[in-house]
């Protein structure tokens, strides 16, 4: 049994990732906290540190959050880029460049990207984009992780649980029950993986 | 024949690109200014914007800069980083944003990745991520182009011309001569290509 620290456990993809690691001790948190055990935002170096100190020991950091903004190219702003990346890029390598200071010998990290930089959609070019930047980053991390810690990525399609928020702007995709995002988070969890990016696709 | 802005044109990879680029009615930028005809800073909007309002009329961008710093992973700060990101990644993009405002009909953008993306070395994570970030930009971005404007990313390994200064720490590579770079970049700029990696390696 590990201590995984499970963040953005009150979401869509934070309830799925649950799924899969119900026979570890999980704590979980979210930027509210509400109904977590703690409360963090990645966006924030301060805000992450604290996390980790106030956990203790720990064997997995398990994120699922990263705020996108969403608009046409043309329109997008520099604001909303920075948004994006502060949020899904910055803050996730964040996560790491921090927690791998707290983190057991032989810990894992596991992050989350997404689809849509495979699958191009319109509005979405900063999460495609920051999703890109997320997966490059695990595969080429891995290589000088410290202590045997390992690092990878889920990248999954839109789960359905999450369709009635998602689909209309999804035309053609076809959704993945959560549990399968489940079992890629367990997967990276519990296995010996690492620098892989996990595609969860129908 | 088109008016093509190459930017970081006093660089290496910059002289390369202008080998492939001599039968176009070229001008140049760099930050710096000196021995070009322009002076532009990529990582500041209002110094990119200045520099597409001086030049007036232009049907091509050819950016070749992209200021990386370079440090172990466990030791980079979050200042590295972001020096990173707002000039290899976020500059490119706001190269691309403002750049299309002010770009002919039919025009294009050519931007600069890195082969460390796909290989990676010591020392290279935030060169690797912001590649990585700039090859998904450019396929997902290139089916939002307004005005028939394309745009391709050139993903080269290292140059004959800079081996004496990155051969130490790229044991194992092939460099290529500049020369297939400019090739790159001529493909780019006069083919009908769009939301490409132009990788160039041996």
């Amino acid at each position: 049994m590990k201590k995984v620290i499970v963040i953005g456990a009150s979401g869509k993809i934070g309830q799925a990732a649950l799924t899969g690691l119900g026979h570890h001790d999980v704590v979980t948190a979210s930027r509210s906290g509400n109904g977590c055990d703690y409360q963090v935002d990645i966006s924030d170096e301060a805000s992450i540190r604290s996390l980790f100190k106030e956990v203790g020991s720990f064997d997995a950091v398990v994120n699922t959050v990263g705020v996108c903004e969403y608009a046409d190219f043309v329109d997008m702003t520099e604001q909303q880029w920075m948004t994006t990346v502060m949020s899904k890029m910055m803050g996730q390598i964040n996560l790491v460049r921090i927690g791998q200071e707290y983190i057991n010998d032989g810990g894992s990290f596991s992050l989350i990207s997404g689809i849509l930089s495979s699958k191009p959609i319109a509005m979405a070019i900063a999460d495609a984009t920051t999703s890109g930047a997320i997966d490059t980053f695990v595969k080429c991390v891995a290589y000088e992780m410290p202590r045997g810690i390992r690092i990878n990525a889920i990248n999954p399609t839109v789960i359905d649980e999450a369709w009635d928020v998602y689909g209309e702007m999804m035309a053609g995709f076809q959704s993945v029950p959560g549990a399968l995002v489940g079992k890629a988070f367990e997967r990276s969890v519990d296995g010996f993986i690492t620098g892989e990016v996990i595609v969860v696709d129908a």
